[in-house]
């Protein structure tokens, strides 16, 4: 049982996390602290935690402590709680990206302490704020741990149990890997979506292309969205990684170019055809971890 | 009522304007033609059309026909149904490019018939085949027509009154203007969604990324599922309207790595928050048209 659950930054990750812990026994009592006092207000209303203060505050007597600000506002944060840093606690974090996470605590604590569990749950949603939070958010979703070598074994073990009985998968990763894969399949694709979209937008303020849009460019565009805050921090945190895909991508496009402009039908069925057969391999992993509708398809 | 309505390519458009056409007491009889004859004796099976037969044969005596094959298969199809054509009958399609199916009646007939109405119903899926078909596809969906000046009125009106029965909302435009705003809302993302699959398509082989994608990337590449013999055809017909936008999207992917690389943190939020107002703007307008649940979010 964990005595006084600490989370910084009570928005829709942070949010379902206290939900969902206290709706599976886990904790006695939750405090929270966000920059955003309106949502922190709101936390305090709904009952998503029990008390609302300032981090150090907040932290203070934490036996559990997690980090769900956005990365970005990570070494501020770090800042802020340091004084009331205990060896007995266990903190955790839940950001999207690893090695950003890292440089953060060499910067404040000169090193990752041991009783520090970096970790990142893969779920979310184009919403935010605490209004959004869902006790189920994590249910057959994976979350990804990436400890350093030197990370307390049993505190490592303690968040493993605690995202499972929150119904999660757990993997352990380092953090160079994590934001390699991270980037390809989340970073980018968020990218993608925004750049996409911020084009259209600029068409659609012309001619009104938007109103003739089907369910197809509503499914490819909802990540675009997201919060735009939030995806700032991690695009840009983990833009070494970033940056070369985008690369990629552009090349990528120039290459299904050159088959649609010299007209190479045979090819560009063998293109697409590769990229549908990837999806349905991916469709059957994902299915494999939380058999989702549409993996049947 | 339609006495004969004669479906060419009784797929998931084809034969979910047969089931929607029966449904609501339009019809008395439903024949098809299929190129797939597997696809066809399951047509037959599951009731969707009465009869079987070649093209020609199908096209002859029938009071309503619809061509709802591939785009590209257009050619073909009009030269195979030309010595049944009636002056009596309605015809329509549906193809998702309309100079392209002008191009292929000047072919064939060295010009659009007069009793030809062009159209285009925004539904559809990433399934196909007739075992997809379903009678409410088009509800609170959008259909375009694209008319020539030389258009029979009664016939045009015949066709968006039979859409209009089928629960869609109908829109009149140039074949060259619906090119356009569907090469950029619908073309440019299907290409762009089988760009990027295909690319980590290659990458999940050599390192097993798609395990750790979450529900962003299921639906971001949801339309990459899509049929690829189908696409081929419409990025190859749409290219010239295609190809400028690929193009663009280039650049943009490039002032996107640019505000990344310079770390224009304020830019880039700026740009992010831009996409995400746009997209809200969609979201607004389709909820206008169809009401769907996220426009709430």
């Amino acid at each position: 049982m964990i005595e006084r659950l600490c989370i910084i930054g009570v928005g829709l990750i942070g949010g379902s996390i206290a939900k969902a812990a206290r709706e599976q026994g886990l904790v006695r009592q939750v405090v929270g602290a966000d920059a955003d006092k309106v949502n922190l207000d709101k936390a305090l209303a709904l009952g998503v935690i029990d008390q609302a203060l300032e981090p150090e505050q907040a932290a203070r007597d934490a036996d559990w402590v997690v980090l769900a600000t956005p990365v970005g506002a990570l070494p501020s944060v770090l800042r802020a709680i340091k004084p009331a840093w205990s060896a007995h606690a266990v903190y955790t974090d839940v950001g999207s990206t690893k090695c950003s996470v890292v440089q953060a605590f060499n910067a404040v604590f000169g090193g990752l302490p041991v009783n520090f569990v970096p970790g990142h749950p893969i779920a979310g949603a184009e919403l935010s704020g605490v209004e959004a939070a869902d006790s189920g958010l994590y249910r057959d979703k994976r979350v990804i741990l990436t400890p350093s070598s030197s990370t307390d074994g049993a505190m490592l073990g303690r968040v493993e149990a605690f995202w499972t009985a929150l119904g999660a998968k757990v993997s352990l990763m380092t953090p160079q890997h994590h934001d390699e894969v991270f980037a390809a399949t989340s970073h980018l694709p968020h990218a993608l979506a925004y750049a996409l979209v911020h084009m259209l937008g600029k068409k659609d303020e012309q001619q009104e292309i938007f109103q003739y849009a089907g369910a197809g460019f509503r499914d490819f565009t909802r990540i675009a969205s997201s919060n735009p805050r939030m995806w700032k921090d991690i695009c840009l945190l983990n833009r070494q990684q970033l940056l070369p895909l985008i690369e990629e991508l552009r090349q990528e496009l120039a290459a299904l170019s050159a088959l649609l402009e010299d007209e190479h039908a045979e090819d560009l069925l063998a293109y697409f055809s590769a990229a549908r057969e990837a999806r349905q391999r991916f469709l059957s992993l994902s299915a494999a971890a939380s058999s989702p509708s549409e993996a049947g398809a």
